[in-house]
């Protein structure tokens, strides 16, 4: 591929980004919070159709992936999830195949009054485009796209197959991205642009989703003392789960995280408990998640998790009378570490990116590792695939305000289509 | 009074016990949750209409009581909140007129599976009837209505008006009792049949309601240390309240508490916060009960609360930032002591009471404080009436399996309607 090539390709991606841009904002205008990404699915669906991909269209049936690796467990059925895949066939086939991921969920957005702007009302400020999933990651799936779409405006197109996928529950399961993998789907590489500022992720944490809930008839119901309320009850358990936080922190680093000051968090992310002021709270339920190094076994933390709590509830007399139940439901993802996969393949794809951002930032590829989870683990750890994470710069995904960096996304936008047209090769349209 | 007339009486309460069973059950199949309470005030209004009462049915309207002495803030407006009022006009008006209260209204159920049966099914079990309500306060409810229809069976009726009021509200502000009053009702006594083991009530507490709402920006959206979790934030705000309950409760006793080992119980009874595992809470609000004595001022009591959070969060980080709010919605109720209240009328009602009560068990009234409040303080507070609270025995009240004793209920009708005979006098029909 000459350079003459490579500028053609760059100047359609400035050429079609008016377009882009509006793209970007309906797509972001779909509230497509989990279980209501159906009305966003449509959209990419038209518009991979209007562009002549040959489209995919499937309720994931739980059934079909309940037993592969990498399965999270659900609560209710999957009758509203539906993934999208566009397939692209090239004539020769002669280039190396690839996957572009990216999932239409977000999460929601909170309590609307803490947004400046309604969250699923983008809104340009400057540089920056505001709203919920703008940065995570309706961009990359944007750029995905446009990148395509500019390789077909400079007179090209992919010399092997592309598989532009948008997917489902990637921010509570990756359940989406294991149904791409049980229908067939697979390529020599694939590309995620998650909103990690142009950076490649070297390695991504596990993570693990549990429920505890706290359940128990209060013994004297009027006399609120701390032992029989079942919110105060939760107390105790999430100091015991922090200690257990500090103790996997101050192991032995992974060596992806060997610069990370805290790799592993814990979160507590929800908490419901009781029904009215002056009733003792008899039930208590709250959320953790708590993330692995790549390499831990799933199974082992779970047993020190769920040992953890059993034991500080055994101090505790509401909780030694109602042991608290934990449930999974969620992420039960392994790490990832791509730093650490020395297959030919992967240099090979990590050397192509590399060249693709240089061409288009000047700069040298930076690699670091997430302190969260991305569906690239399902590519790398069960499909044989190299999973490259690379996407724009956000700010605030999975908090009010947040936004993404448009000329990040115009950058990430060159960077995808180069590495497409070095990784795939180029044939005339 | 002859005691044949007393027995007649009684007789008639016993003869009518099967018909006041069926009417409980119905009552209490009405799940009149607040903002529910309208079939079950629909059900009152037809029973009073049906026995020849002239029913007063209404609206509260926040503005008519707003201004008022013991009115509570709420959130939101009243448009489901009615009252009813069964009047009584005696011929004769030459006996003491009488109040028969009660409240509708019944706190939340919790989570269905903790009951044995459904709550809003009414299951008889041996001498209890089982669901939520049954104790606090229908069984009571019943028990003022059909004391008066056993002195209209033994041949008799009031010698004086009677007001049976079926309020809503209880059990979050009052309001519906301060409603009556507002509207005009007045009598020169009052009885509440609130399920205390039929036990007079010598004194109740005050209660305030609030709720703390801690929200904030998180500083590192995917770094889920302590200082940022708006949930793990409510932890030492809750801490810090439980110190102030202890140093209440080691306070100088009021006298009417001096034999109760902890009289003023702080509740955290509901918290909710945060929306997704995997996002760290930027929000968590919880719901404060807490008591104060007869007699102590609210509104020293509001700024020792308030001063108690705001000190604590000082010493948070993110609270540092984001200070709570502190929404009062809900009870802002002063505590009552009937045994502090000298004048003669009440003397003579608690005389009266406590013979109507000699003459139905045999045993001698006794009089008891309760760690919570009833409208009683509306009618003793703020309308120069003494107010008698007493009623039947119940079990797990705002718990689980909530249970009313048929043959307390039995007892307890009775003893309302001796008292009325000999309050207000009897008169032929």
């Amino acid at each position: 591929m000459s350079s003459d090539y490579q500028q053609r390709i760059l100047d359609a991606v400035d050429s079609r980004f008016d377009e882009q841009l509006s793209f970007l904002t309906e797509l972001v205008s779909h509230p497509s919070t989990r279980g209501n990404e159906q009305s966003a699915q449509r959209f990419m669906a038209e518009q991979l159709k209007e562009r002549g991909y040959e489209t995919d269209v499937w309720n994931i049936d739980v059934n079909d992936i309940a037993s592969l690796p990498g399965f999270s467990p659900v609560i209710g059925d999957y009758d509203d999830a539906i993934n999208v895949v566009g397939i692209f066939n090239s004539k020769s086939g002669r280039g190396k195949s690839l996957i572009l991921n990216g999932h239409i969920d977000v999460v929601p957005t909170g309590p609307l009054d803490m947004w400046d702007t309604p969250p699923f009302k983008p809104a340009v400020n400057g540089d920056w485009m505001v709203g919920r999933g703008a940065g995570d990651m309706k961009g990359g799936v944007v750029a995905n796209l446009f990148a395509l779409d500019a390789i077909r405006d400079a007179g090209f197109q992919s010399a092997a197959d592309v598989y532009f996928q948008s997917v489902v529950e990637e921010e509570c399961t990756g359940n989406g991205a294991l149904a791409c993998i049980q229908r067939g789907y697979r390529a020599d590489a694939a590309l995620i642009p998650e909103p990690f500022d142009e950076q490649l992720i070297a390695a991504q944490v596990g993570v693990i989703w549990m429920q505890v809930r706290l359940r128990g008839i209060p013994v004297h119901v009027l006399e609120a003392s701390s032992g029989v309320n079942a919110i105060e009850a939760a107390i105790p358990l999430i100091a015991a789960l922090h200690k257990l936080e500090d103790r996997w922190n101050s192991a032995d680093k992974h060596p992806a995280y060997k610069d990370v000051d805290h790799p592993l968090n814990l979160n507590i992310g929800r908490i419901e408990g009781g029904d009215w002021a002056s009733s003792v709270p008899a039930w208590c339920c709250f959320d953790v998640r708590m993330a692995v190094y790549p390499g831990q076994d799933l199974s082992e933390a779970r047993a020190e998790l769920e040992a953890c709590i059993h034991d500080a509830a055994r101090d505790e007399d509401f909780l030694q009378r109602n042991p608290p139940e934990i449930v999974y439901h969620g992420f039960l993802a392994e790490g990832y570490s791509l730093a650490e996969d020395g297959r030919p393949k992967t240099r090979e794809a990590v050397t192509a990116l590399a060249g693709a951002h240089k061409a288009v930032t000047g700069e040298t590829l930076v690699r670091s590792p997430v302190t969260a989870t991305t569906d690239a683990r399902f590519f790398g750890l069960y499909a044989d695939t190299p999973a490259l994470v690379y996407g724009p710069v956000a700010e605030a995904i999975h908090g009010f305000n947040e936004r993404l960096n448009l000329e990040s996304m115009r950058r990430v936008t060159k960077s995808i289509a180069l590495f497409v047209a070095d990784w795939c090769g180029l044939e005339k349209i």
